[in-house]
């Protein structure tokens, strides 16, 4: 064609980014459409931010913070500022909070969903960009505005088609690890930063077990790949201390309580935090959930900073089986938490605020597992195809295809440059019900030939031999020109389109 | 409350970045499905990229080239390498169409929404994060896809709410153009940098008027803050054969490619390009589309430099009024070309390619000032608001909430401190069509107030004195709490929510 060419750019995403196609895309759209339609019975209405804020907006409040450049993408803008892609929705919702808060309504309760980037090691299941969808109360301090939220969490999953006992709402209070951690002398000003790593140490309970965040607790800890992760150097006795508070999940949330309530009785923040908790609980039972959807669980603290107070995790607790017969547990599809602080980086006096953040693709894979109906793979079915038969008639095709589209029905002309054949087979990887044919016998007659590439395809699989095929021609109809968008319709209602 | 704080974080957008509201969400939504359904019937299918790609699969086509970082958003990844945020749609489909060659059905045609960035000064209605709505097909050499798409895009107009006669598709070819270059000596491979600096000129033949370009084509021009942009630097015999070119419109479409012809007769690229026009002109027609839909126009010429045959724009041509009653013209709300060589960067052999982008935020604003009923602001009703009379029964309260969740009302819990007065004020904001009331009195009597906030609006307007009011009471009733449901459906119904 052209001479060779050199210096070929590869074409290739960048790490830890996806494409989707049509299927996902219209799933992953009901999905989100039914989340809306909850959160808005809810009261919660929409708002958007764009992906891009200050980098001083948004603040540091990530899990990975080790990492030279903290997890998030950022760039200089031309007068200096810094700029960063926005790594959740939370601190931009903090930040439109503060900007607009003359005009908006106190409390607000608002939802969004988007695209949240994050500048980390991609992994399997683990994304540089992905969508979250958020609800968040904000100027509400009561712990009436976390059990709505938890309550909202669950009447939506159960709308998504996950039954009831399949999943969780776990509920903790950073007041109480606060206790904990006050009590074994990290209450102060310049622990703040240790306290940072024995909460982080916490929230890898989950992966790691108690043995890995002991060690993150102690010492370091190594992992397989060699690597060392400092530790927080608590004595022994402290360890224990924070072990046990993870570990004080009774047998219901009364249990609990008491049990939590017993190990801060000498912390005021402590006692604050499991009165909280116990409101959440009171409130959620009154309106008839109890802990088979709320429950109390000490081990949850969440990694990110900002939170103050409850913090919430919902988890999806049956398994499913991959496509090679392997168990898949999803676990956490969402969480979120009190951040009475974060409205104050912008004002002179804090606001109360409390929000529910899903990962939107991690929640989408657990219902394709459990085929909830809602986003269940509908058989996807192509526009019609006219042929092109005749370059020379490109335009009079063009004119049946017109037909079509007027009365509503998908079509398209064949755009390439290729034979009868090779247009058969594009009619079918497009999944054509049906494909118009005209060459110059049927075109001079006024005709076209209609042919029903569903029927066909079963009748090819029936019929033995290519001679018997010719001869009966079968799904293939003749009709005038006037009645092809009859005849069309009627090969669609056939099978149901 | 606390001490006073410093180094308060200022909460602000940066510059050219946007918030959206409920309103204008639902709104662009309900557009953007009808976009959607108009691109479905026309065979195309959804498909999505990520917001970030490898710098070098963007490559630059950007007009704005001579700033310093070429209008993108650029960071470095840990492995050195250089990511962008897209500064457009039509790049990263290249890119995603060369990755997937083998599995994508061809011609392929498809559509895709999404937000595009451009590090660019902002001003009024220049943002540095907008969406676009694109549709492609790759893999079609044939006019016929050119023609197609600007029928698809007049199709879609209308669908929105443009009448016929308020919109034009511009078509004009950038081989005509080369063609017009050739015959003024800038043909060559070493005037490639010239020939750039003539189509940005003559892309802003709408803004800067004949004279302005002609000043681009020579010297220079100093725009009025006295910058000054340095021209093509072409002798004035070749500024007036260009400018003869964009002027070559004539009555209808037939005459000007006659024109066109006439000027390019000796230029062979030139010559492909008017026939290419004719092709897309002749199929348009002969489904009805003729000058009053698809004009061709040659002074169109679209300032991505990635063009290589027709080019498209979609102008709206009528003229509304703003808000101070200032005529306002929307001119472009879309365009596009055929770009035959951006996914060739990717592999041996060029694969042709033409697209239509809309401007998504252009075109919302051309509805709106139309009063479009697809995006027209529908009366905004918030949820039914239950009051907390009695904070101690809280719990209760969230009952009732649930109730009328249960029964699909949308509602909330008045989740603030405040006394009764700020919570009516609340629920005015929230323009709820009615509020709950129990008090210590409805509760021992297993009551609710119902009060309906329309109805009293309307009544508080028709009532003189506050005496009055309070002894009529009006659009308040009481019902047993059985009844609270059915007493607010009935208010719901009777204003027609």
């Amino acid at each position: 064609m052209t001479e060779a060419k050199q210096n070929l750019v590869k074409a290739r995403l960048p790490r830890g980014f996806v494409d989707r196609g049509a299927d996902e895309i219209g799933a992953v759209g009901a999905m989100l459409d039914a989340i809306r339609d909850s959160y808005e019975l809810f009261g919660f209405e929409a708002v958007e931010t764009p992906a891009v804020e200050y980098t001083e907006a948004l603040g540091k409040f990530l899990p990975d913070q080790d990492r030279p450049n903290a997890g998030v993408f950022s760039f200089q803008d031309d007068d200096e500022q810094w700029l960063s892609l926005r790594y959740d929705l939370t601190a931009p919702l903090a930040r439109y909070f503060a900007e607009n808060f003359e005009s908006l309504p106190k409390p607000y309760r608002s939802y969004r969903s988007g695209f949240v980037f994050r500048n980390e090691k991609p992994g399997p299941g683990r994304f540089r960009q992905f969508m979250q969808f958020d609800a968040d109360t904000v100027g509400a301090a009561s712990p009436a505005a976390d059990a709505e939220l938890c309550m909202m969490a669950a009447d939506t999953l159960e709308k998504l088609g996950i039954a009831r006992g399949d999943y969780l709402l776990k509920i903790n209070n950073r007041k109480i690890l606060d206790g904990v951690l006050d009590i074994i002398g990290l209450g102060g000003e310049d622990e703040a930063a240790r306290r940072l790593v024995v909460l982080r140490a916490i929230d890898k309970l989950d992966r790691l077990g108690g043995a890995g965040v002991r060690a993150l607790l102690g010492a370091g800890r190594k992992d397989e790949s060699g690597d060392f992760t400092k530790g927080a150097n608590l004595p022994s006795e402290a360890i224990e201390t924070v072990i046990a508070f993870t570990e004080s999940r009774r047998g219901n949330n009364a249990q609990t309580l008491e049990a939590l309530a017993a190990l801060v009785a000498h912390s005021p923040r402590g006692r604050e935090g499991v009165d909280e908790l116990k409101a959440i609980d009171e409130l959620a039972k009154a309106c008839g959930y109890n802990e088979c959807r709320l429950l109390i669980d000490p081990s949850v603290v969440r990694g990110l900073e900002y939170y103050t107070g409850p913090v919430f995790e919902a988890e999806l607790t049956f398994s499913a089986k991959d496509d090679k017969g392997q168990p898949i547990r999803f676990g956490s599809i969402g969480g979120g938490g009190r951040y009475d602080g974060l409205i104050g980086r912008f004002r002179s006096q804090d606001v109360p605020a409390t929000g529910f953040s899903i990962g939107v693709s991690r929640l989408f894979a657990a219902l394709k597992a459990i085929n909830s109906p809602l986003v269940a793979a509908k058989p996807h079915r192509g526009p019609v195809v006219v042929l092109v038969m005749d370059r020379d008639h490109l335009a009079h095709y063009q004119t049946l295809v017109a037909q079509l589209r007027e009365a509503g029905i998908r079509a398209e002309l064949y755009l390439g440059g290729a034979g009868m054949k090779a247009q058969m087979k594009y009619a079918d990887r497009r999944q054509s019900p049906c494909v118009i044919i005209q060459g110059s016998n049927e075109r001079e007659k006024g005709e076209v030939q209609i042919k029903d590439l569903i029927e066909g395809a079963q009748a090819a699989a029936a019929i033995a031999s290519n001679e018997e095929w010719k001869a009966a021609r079968p799904a293939q109809i003749s009709v005038s020109e006037d009645n092809m968008v009859a005849g069309v319709k009627e090969i669609l209602a056939r099978h149901g389109l």
